[in-house]
């Protein structure tokens, strides 16, 4: 029940349409997603493209198909299936034709509609290659979420050099996420070099005391570089879910 | 040595008045810090109001004493003092008495300058009265910063009311900052309600299977809220540092 | 040796029909099942309705097959297997034709007499939908125990109007279980909204610094929330079986 | 706003003594406390007798006074202080001149008006001598909240046999705490002898891989006994808190 | 009850001295330490010389000393508390002057009576000299409980060849005790040379990645050595305790 | 170069049979097996009936082949092959005819000669059924060094009474192995029941917070119950080898 | 850029071959490769007969393949790749004809130029038969980085006569490499008798609470031997790089 | 004894002047600190200027005195008393007045004879100011041991140019010891930038998830940099030991 909704109910008690009884029962039953602090929701789907989002790990192959059919169904909007296998890919396929795979980043997208783009980039770096499927869940997320994305991949500490050479491009980003298994180091790195939001993601890449992932973690969250917000281990859609919004700040409402 | 210099060298060369050895070996010499990635410090040091910082913990004070004689007489910035004693705190004064002490949070800022606001607002807000002091923390980094600064404090779980009851107050902010101890739930929740850049800072209030900040800590990264970034536990410096970072994002260079 | 059979073999010593000594061997050989404090198992049994409980992980088929038959030919009681695969469902339905297979819950659940209800309501609300799962351990197990299940799932942090939206549902329990994952803030969430005995388990559902469950586990253990009862990680069934008793306080005799 | 005062409100607009607009505002004003959800706190403060809780861990003195001045002109409730020293109870008595201070619980109370009592006992166990003061946290705090409390202390594993004499005392208990620290195994002995609502907690007891509790918690958590329900370590608040919940199932709204 | 009051009732039973509802009554309150199985804590008591035992950490001096002195009037048995200070001593003293207090051990001995002597050595090694605490507190527990016992210090992994020249001595012991913090790799290394008994005590002896005793604690958990029986962290008391029963086993009851 | 072997070198340099260098030689090149030290795996093999052991996990199936014809080729003594999957066994019957696979236990054995049997007798006792497997390679393990075995399986808390039904037969016992995964209390109850030396053996058995056997673990090493050697998670033979050697203690030299 | 080309670049600046505006373009696109601190990687291509090395785990075999195809074409170095299945070495053999399989090593070697030797040897010991697939990886990566390997495997602590017998050999080596898993005292005992650089390698041969090596890793960092160098668990390669970066230490520069 | 004894006792079994069977007993007796392998320690003090090492940490003043008193009196060695406090100091110069007290590293000195100096230097990096303490104690011990000490202090991340910048420095070192807390990052950057012996101690410099060092050590342990040797938390001193005898590598043994 929107403001004009609730206008119109009032004047219907007023004109006696409508009785007392009737009308407390109505607004009694007003969800909490009419009162404003629960719009949330649809606060999302009101922003131009901003795409619905199925978490597919663990979930059925029907089940994703129903929810995708769903979708499909009711809204108008583009679509991000993430940690989504090539089976459920197929599956996608048979009810949203457009729907397109990308392998490294296992993440499938359905562009139904224009996506609207914010002027600033959004930059992702990663120490090795092994680490180039985390990066790719954050960069397809960022790109469906509006943001232009430059990729530079594979220049830790042993490509040092790579990375120090391509510090205008690293210069230009508007927000910076920094993909790194193993120790991780790559964070501090960059983060000593720009003044930049700085988003880092740990990686499960590495073996032993790596301890899938822990390394990383703490490396990161112990960084003496200041200001560097750590995400989830291997979570390349919640640092791009975050670079996006970082992404939009102090953009005024309209281009928002 | 600038690009004039690296000019007007050449043309020395070309005229003659230097030799290609000489020119060689200055080229050669050409310290790291000239050639752009190394201006980091400068370019911190360049921006209007920026204050330097001194980590305090572990500090002598007469070390501590040195280093603030050394920046009044070097600079003219503002200075910041984090995990500073009260102690500190005075031997800091002697050396510049314009000193102020923030007890709480354990601060003490040297205003010498007037610092350059920006115009978006850092909101900040805690569970508990016990994460105060390193909410603080991070709210006087963020003034000091140029940051408008609201603060929300107490509004854990059991207020998830009054929590509510501010939604607008969260709502206009371009950056919240969630801090929270025990459990760290409140991460979550502002993080369903709002879609701002959202920094957690899990604190180290406590006891038990707290296990000083640890349970706090991987509540935040393992928020269902998507795009939340996590710092250090009890580390509400390095929140201001990123959120100040985020708060100046898209802002034209001139106010940067 | 019950009691009438203590007073028969006193009233024989009485009678010299049985030696002292041989009585005084008889009495020494009580075993301690007969003195009271071990009648724990026994006194389970005699209660109306309550399942036999099989836990299935780990267990040979025909194992299971085996306790089956023993519990068909020996009691007449309904029967409950938890961690039940499909196969094992299989061998016991072989044995017991009624048997019913809960798949989601994977319990396997053999009703042979009507179950004796109690009036509370037990609530059950999940976090996510991956959770659902240990939910429905919880709730088969709460129902073949006796109690009305309510159920109320998919209303995490992200759907925190649905859950406020259903406040009445949760204030009209007796014992509320939260079943969640990733952080598991939702039974800090609520505990602060509810003032009945709270139950939460937390999942192994999540990756990363989920840690298979650790970051759910210290969330609710250290709930800000008063007086939340942890169980062990996924474990529904333990989490029904401490509701069922709580459902049953304050019960007089007769309707236990 | 009630229900009364909303159809007073439409009655106004169907009479037109109020415009809808007026309506619609007073409406949208609506404070989340008026819908019910948010009735939490005000809801306990009137059930008879329950005292304001102060968490003095880490609060200044002057803090605590403070708190303990405030509740004291403005409510005439009871008021339970935890893990108060000895010198927070000086402040507090200056203040509240009937304050009592409970040593070992850590506890200070004070008593202004009757502590409605419910019917059933809470029993509170512990497995040594050093695990009094937690239990003593726990008995002080579930009498403040109207439970009668019996209490049952050093019957470890090495004192089975008096446990075992005391097992009518135990089994006519409504509710069992039991708190043991080291290797935590009196909560699987007791749970395997009882069957009413079991709750541990593990008590930081012990010394080398006792790691401060960590053993006795995870001990508890994966007890074989069915249906334990933990809380943080030494958290005898807590299960208080939680045992009282408990006992006050199945009463009728009067009782309550 | 012991068997002859038992034997006596019955007779009574016979002769109609007691009827036979007073004598099932009787027998039906039979104490379970009547029965056997509780006669443990007796059963202790009853062998020669053997201590009573006082652990006095965190125990109130009062406390101690009231326990002491209940000891000195209850029984004439030696005493054995562990874990003791000066202070502690001086208490104990004051009731017992015949206390000895073991400063390196913190272990005060009362000697009220002979303590009979089993045949057997315990051995017992330690790596460092800062291991020496903990194997002090096993030397004394285990003499206090008849044990003949020899000490060989300081042979840690640098001082392999003491250790094999010590070969002899270590052979011809019943029961070897192994003290070890820092890697704890005496444990393995004398594992492999001997072929009795070996009790492993792991340390808190080092520094950082020792975490205390964790470092030592896995390493004798994990040895290569086949048989090795590993006590808590600094626990020499129970590795005596253990020894000792060792120490006892195929002795022919007299003995014992 | 045994004792005789060296007088007889030092008698042929009197004899001047041999020159002092060459006997110089001879001596420096003394192998340490023969000065006593390293006698241990000779001495070993030397006793009666002790078997050679294979550990098979992660071994190549034709490495165990090789291993045991090699044992069958050089010696007549009895082999035990632990951790081998069927796989395992049907390779070592080829080599092997006589030898007997232990399902439960995993373990394969070959009888080549009788094994010398001590009196005493060494009792199992497991906390559930699924801890079975851990028990029996213990089992097996005992009985193969000569030692008599009583198994007393699936006595945990829940049947608290049938292990107090058994305690004659615990106390019949010269050792004690309590095999038990969950919460592990198993070890802590019979500690508190019996005098006799007590192993335990920690289980992975269980799920979520018992984190593959570490919950079974630190209950084991902080047991209230005074002296429990605990040894590795699941290692049954690591706890039959400790056991026998303590079962071996004080008989005379002949009998061992 | 090299120093001649940057000579002949000022050469025809002072010619007027090149305006100072194109040299000052040219200068200011130095690569940081050029101005030496970015030499390292020609560094490394520069000496003889050092491998290019490929870490295959976790890299798809199409991918391995073309990183082979690319050196076979673009250099003349050596190949080393670690971590390679069977599968991946069938891949390489196909690009690189003369490529040879360590099986146990899991290492492919393509050997294209000789091998340019240091004169000091590299010891590798391991504990047990498990630890020697890691010990090959250590041994086959020093083989082709020019270094003689000794090996000496299995002599671990129960074989510590072994390991004694071969001091000589020990004390030859120029560095020693300790390869041990479950508690890992090896390191410690050889870092006792020799006082060469020792460096440690955890293995994760082990079960139960050696924790995938953990126990080993903190038993070798923990080690009262002073001066042991640790690498990660299962770092075979890495233990290897270290050793032979320590080979060449003090060798003059033609020969390095 | 050594060899002109052993053939000084054959001589004078040849002679008859000692019976064969006393020859036999010395020859028994033969410590094995005769016999090669335990020469370790008579080894050490044969070199040059190799100092005596006291670790001071929890010992009593009145020991350490001792100590020096003994090592003053048999040798005329250095002495080098690490993690010593300035009382300990003050003891040790009551016995040896040349002491010398390195406040920073806590490291009391005794010179007493020149140290031979080797030819290649040992860098010693830290990354921040706070990490000094542990690499001043490299430091000492390197010069003690004979070795040029260079040192480069917080250069860390942040300091990246600074580093950079004594690139040759750093590469005319023969070993680097890099010495840093928090994330540890610097490890991995300097790893990266050059080809000699890396060895990394992480210190326990930070608060929160650094875990008093954990963070670090694993950021060492798991470094892409193929290649460092990692020490104990805060453990300088090893380190400095590693370091030397890598220092001392292909030296002729004149020089050793």
């Amino acid at each position: 029940m929107n403001n004009e909704e609730l206008m119109d109910l009032l004047n219907k008690v007023r004109n006696g349409e409508v009785s007392t009884e009737e009308a407390g029962e109505q607004i009694k039953r007003l969800n909490f997603d009419d009162l404003g602090f629960a719009k949330i929701d649809h606060h999302r789907a009101v922003r131009v493209g901003v795409p619905e989002v199925i978490y597919c790990e663990n979930k059925a192959l029907e089940h994703i198909e129903g929810i995708v059919k769903n979708m499909m169904e009711r809204t108008d909007e583009n679509i991000l299936a993430t940690r989504a296998s090539r089976e459920a890919f197929e599956h996608i396929r048979k009810i949203a034709p457009q729907a397109e795979y990308h392998e490294l980043a296992r993440i499938v997208t359905v562009r139904r509609k224009e996506i609207h783009q914010v002027p600033g980039t959004i930059l992702i770096v990663t120490a090795g290659s092994a680490d180039i499927a985390v990066a790719e869940e954050a960069a397809i997320t960022a790109e469906m979420l509006g943001n232009p994305v430059e990729r530079c991949y594979d220049v830790g500490v042993a490509g040092l050099n790579r990375l120090l050479a391509r510090l205008d491009v690293i210069r230009r980003a508007n927000v910076v996420i920094a993909v790194a298994g193993m120790e991780g180091a790559l964070a501090s790195v960059i983060g000593g070099l720009i003044d930049k939001p700085l988003i880092a993601v740990p990686t499960s890449v590495g073996y032993g005391s790596s301890f899938h992932g822990l390394s990383a973690l703490l490396t990161m969250l112990n960084s003496c570089a200041s200001g560097v917000g750590v995400v989830n281990i291997d979570n390349g859609f919640g640092a791009a879910y975050l670079a996006n919004s970082i992404n939009r700040v102090n953009l005024n409402q309209q281009e928002k």
